[in-house]
């Protein structure tokens, strides 16, 4: 029972459809074009919910937004500071959190796992996925997930976002 | 020295940037929009370059087009048919090859190892990305390949290919 909330991803991938080189991997590599979109979206958004990782590598403009993040350090739920709760999301029903909170729009930022975790229950209503025309060879996925069939998106809109060819497009499902 | 031939790859992948479930998976889930734009670029190409995986998948369409497969069950070269030749590209110059058998225009359509190939000599001059609106989880990436450094094409042209929303993108080097 998911009604009333609607799950977001919003990523950034290589044209080779990478999200990052490394764990460790800032998204110094996206436009600002990209960057001023993702900026926009957040402010429209309740809740982004993060992986540990993407949130170190991005903890100066997710701090002062509510954020959950994922994460096997805690062992259910942990308040790390006002707006920052750390949740491990094998022993809590994500959903149920969101609902007692009255959080509706949530933007999920990554990582693979976190991608993964929300795939893997079929929960992504909508996914604006920005595809920069640059290639690493390798690098992590955008998903990382044993799925019982394909899933099926339709594609809303395509937005070219500069000269140099990123673009934007937006799914729901 | 590659002048004077060029190397297009020709691929289609999910939204998650998989181009297949695993090494048997024939494109049974492009669109029909995708299989026409493909025929009509073969039809103007020289030359189709596949691995072995990808030619036993696609045997019937592209038997009757000239081929070069790379494998490495040949030591250099093998006449496998009238159009088809084997190659170990570990042992033989394939821009010489091309050369000297005045192939200029040369599709390159998969799979993971041999876009990767063409992606670590730096060779690829034009990419056709269709990306079709359905999800994976796992699979093949387009590639996989260590770089020492990041690759950037330009994107020349987007086009909506049907209704759904498979788009065909056309990047250049």
């Amino acid at each position: 029972m998911k009604k009333n909330i609607k799950f977001n991803i919003i990523v950034a991938t290589t044209l080779d459809g990478k999200i990052a080189k490394n764990h460790n991997h800032f998204s110094d590599w996206t436009s600002k074009e990209d960057k001023i979109f993702l900026h926009k979206m957040l402010d429209k958004s309740d809740c982004i919910i993060v992986g540990n990782n993407t949130y170190k590598t991005s903890i100066k403009p997710l701090s002062k937004r509510n954020c959950i993040v994922f994460t096997k350090s805690v062992k259910i739920i942990k308040q790390a500071s006002t707006n920052c709760l750390y949740i491990n999301p094998n022993n809590i029903d994500i959903t149920e959190l969101l609902k007692a909170k009255k959080y509706k729009n949530i933007d999920i930022l990554g990582g693979t796992e976190v991608f993964s975790y929300f795939l893997g229950k079929n929960l992504i209503d909508e996914i604006y996925l920005t595809i920069e025309p640059i290639i690493f060879g390798t690098g992590l996925p955008l998903f990382q997930a044993d799925l019982n069939q394909n899933l099926c998106y339709k594609l809303k809109s395509i937005k070219k976002l500069n000269k140099k060819g990123s673009i934007l497009l937006n799914y729901i499902k």
